[in-house]
């Protein structure tokens, strides 16, 4: 074996801080305002979070330490593996040397216990005994519900019904870890109630899961819990941030100086920041680095919103974020990569699009499904759906270094496997699926409902 | 973090060597017999194996090499990990150290593709172009497409017909892999067409499969198709070697001179003797290590059933193996450790349990899953319900250990997630499992119908 496809790092060398981009941005993401129009206190959101937690989504500091027992526990599996795909590139006939991070390896399968693992610590810490969140197909579900189980809290999950119903497979993980997985709607919550008094045989959205989540947290007269958020917010983008200060030492290793593409599939953000903030710094240094974050062409924020202040769930009980959006309302199409279908953008990432150090693509579905299959014919692991728009944007770029016969190094982060979500491939197969492109109308329509939300200042410094 | 839990290996340090338990055994299994009561030679396999695995089924050579392309595809997920279960521990309170090898890592999610891949490349270099099989609920099946996938053959796969319906998601697994799997009874083969006018409506049986994967195999006129099995078979087990050194390896590095006790649950017998054979060769050389392979109790051919000659598939196309059986005609009943319900053992495992060397004990299903559910609950990784089974035996040797005060090492084969398995922990959380011990008639009924087989003599060599 002369040839390593497989880049290893040990325990010891695990990163030992995370890495907060909003302290090298050139300008930070705008502070969230209130129902006032007035940016919030951080005591405004401690019914929510706990204070340890609210102090990393505000602060600025670039390096934060990660605590010993949260290292401890991510231990079980990481540091994750970079892979060479040696064998897609063969396939390809590229010169590129393809690298994929495989996140895959979590007992969840994909990246989302990265912070799922340090909210629990966190939220344990600060004397919390229960955390309530909200899921849609079950991965942030199935995640938290995985990092309770080890850390030792309750959990309560609300699934979106219609999840709850067509996708029992995270659901039952959930309850193998002991969580507490229900029906959103729900008749635990004022807001549930409400909803299945009006209509009974809704489908459910994850906005109003989200809505009964934050009831369920704020509601526990005892103060011992709170509500876990699984993307969007900065500390979450923080503590994925180990993804990509893995994959810098492990291309060290490989023998690279330095990526050409680095490149994520985004649904609210939190895996592409993971692999690619610490770039995006080396970007802000002037390398010269390709950042891409893919969405699905049938839920394009970034590729087809505007940039303005937005709430992150649809019944507005959340603050104003400064981001990419389709609007609060939006009801995106159902494609299988359902970690995909958020309306809006995380603020990190959404200020780093609008400072030009990351450029967004759009991909439609039947042209992800294809390069998914590509990949597990050839590199073995069967991709999940949100990491297939990682995968097809991998492939193009390679293909366009054998057209321009360069060399190119391109990295992504290969966010999960699709064990759970063999369904839509099954779909696929049988010709069943479309592409969900999005028509102009509706998405103005959608983006009506925001228009008299107030304006974020566009702060841009320049080109890099 | 002053404790580490994973024990990894550079790919420079896989072993380059399978390790052959024949050339040590002191009595080595008995020879194969034909129709005719006689040895069959290794021409008689011709027609149902490429010659380079034949030779590998009768060798008696201690160590064989692997060859470097076979080492380059298994490097994907090799060296898998070796762990040590520190949450377990802290939650039994018990002095003994618990390690697993984590065979859950590769694509298939389990150990099954450590011979697929080894198979299908012999078979590739023989200049066959097709392989087919048998499979039951799939873990075999789907191992041997993504093989096939990556070296470049057609599979084509007869999985049981109750399975095909009722567990979809390692058929779709298969058909991202590209295979060609059909549900078993098929009208595509003669036996399959005469089961199916007799009994339209039958559920199928792996007995039923092996006869039509065989039939497809020796029936392609071209001469380019060949069977291949999974498990039981001399090769398979040699192929399967791979686990056990790495183990050896990862023990030393985790400062241990040798576990107390090696356990692994036993279908066929492919990854228990994975893990095993290398610490039987130091039991053989005057270690003292309990080596426990963990059947189910409703499937219980090494606890129950007699050492004889009988055939490897319900209809007796086989040749005649000596092994430890509960009859061809043993129907096991329906627990969902499905890898586990086979009548028959390895001949290489039955001898090894022959001289002694070995000590099997049976299982409940209850008890298995209860064990599994406090893995899920403190390791994080949900196992396969077969999996379980060697996970309730190092929990009770880890309680042992406890009420004798003796640290003990303890190693287990985790040999693969449980993520397609997930129905069976609902129904075991629904209270809708039982244990299905066998009735003693039931296994006297069975084994009627091999009373007239021949007699393998029982050569023992005597106390370990």
């Amino acid at each position: 074996m002369a040839e390593i496809t497989k880049f290893n790092l040990e325990e010891s060398e695990m990163p030992r801080q995370w890495y907060n981009l909003a302290a090298d941005l050139p300008n930070p993401p705008q502070p969230p305002l209130g129902p006032d129009g007035k940016p919030i206190t951080p005591d405004a959101l401690a019914p929510v979070f706990p204070m340890n937690i609210i102090e990393q989504e505000v602060s600025t500091q670039r390096w934060i330490d990660i605590p010993e027992e949260i290292l401890e526990i991510l231990s079980l599996w990481r540091p994750a593996p970079l892979y060479r795909a040696r064998r897609l590139e063969k396939e390809l006939g590229t010169p590129a040397r393809i690298y994929y991070k495989h996140e895959g390896v979590s007992p969840a399968g994909s990246h989302k216990p990265n912070t799922a693992i340090a909210q629990a610590w966190y939220n344990k810490k600060f004397g919390i005994k229960r955390l309530t969140t909200e899921t849609g197909a079950g991965q942030w579900g199935s995640a938290l519900a995985f990092a309770c189980s080890l850390i030792g809290l309750e959990c309560k999950v609300f699934m979106v019904r219609i999840s709850f119903d067509q996708k029992p497979f995270r659901k039952l993980m959930m309850a193998t870890w002991g969580a507490n997985c229900v029906a959103s709607p729900s008749p635990e919550t004022q807001s549930g109630r409400d909803i299945l008094e009006k209509t009974p045989d809704t489908p459910g959205s994850l906005g109003i899961a989200i809505s009964e989540a934050i009831e369920a947290a704020v509601g526990d007269s005892t103060g011992g819990t709170r509500y876990s958020l699984g993307s969007v917010l900065n500390h979450v983008m923080l503590h994925q941030t180990i993804i990509g200060l893995e994959a810098k030492k492990q291309l060290e290793k490989a023998g690279e100086k330095q990526p050409d593409f680095v490149i994520g599939c985004t649904g609210g953000g939190s895996n592409f920041a993971g692999l690619s903030f610490p770039f995006v710094c080396d970007k802000i240094h002037g390398a010269d680095i390709s950042i891409i974050p893919v969405e699905p062409e049938s839920c394009p924020k970034m590729t087809r919103g505007p940039f303005c202040y937005d709430h992150g769930d649809t019944a507005c009980m959340t603050p104003l974020l400064a981001m990419y959006t389709l609007g609060h309302g939006f009801v995106p199409p159902p494609i299988h990569a359902g970690g995909l279908r958020y309306h809006g953008m995380a603020p990190l990432v959404s200020q780093a699009a609008v400072e030009g150090l990351i450029e967004p693509r759009a991909y439609p579905q039947l042209k992800c499904y294809e390069a998914a299959v590509t990949w597990a014919r050839t590199e073995g692991f069967i991709p999940a759906p949100e990491t297939s728009h990682a995968i097809a944007c991998a492939i193009d770029e390679a293909n366009n270094a054998k057209e321009e016969g360069k060399e190119r190094v391109i990295l992504l982060n290969w966010s999960g496997h699709g064990l759970m979500d063999l369904m839509g491939y099954d779909a696929y197969f049988q010709g069943k699926l479309s592409d969900h492109a999005l028509p102009q109308g509706d998405l103005d329509k959608s983006l009506e409902s925001i228009k008299d939300l107030p304006k974020p200042e566009v702060r841009k410094s320049g080109k890099w």
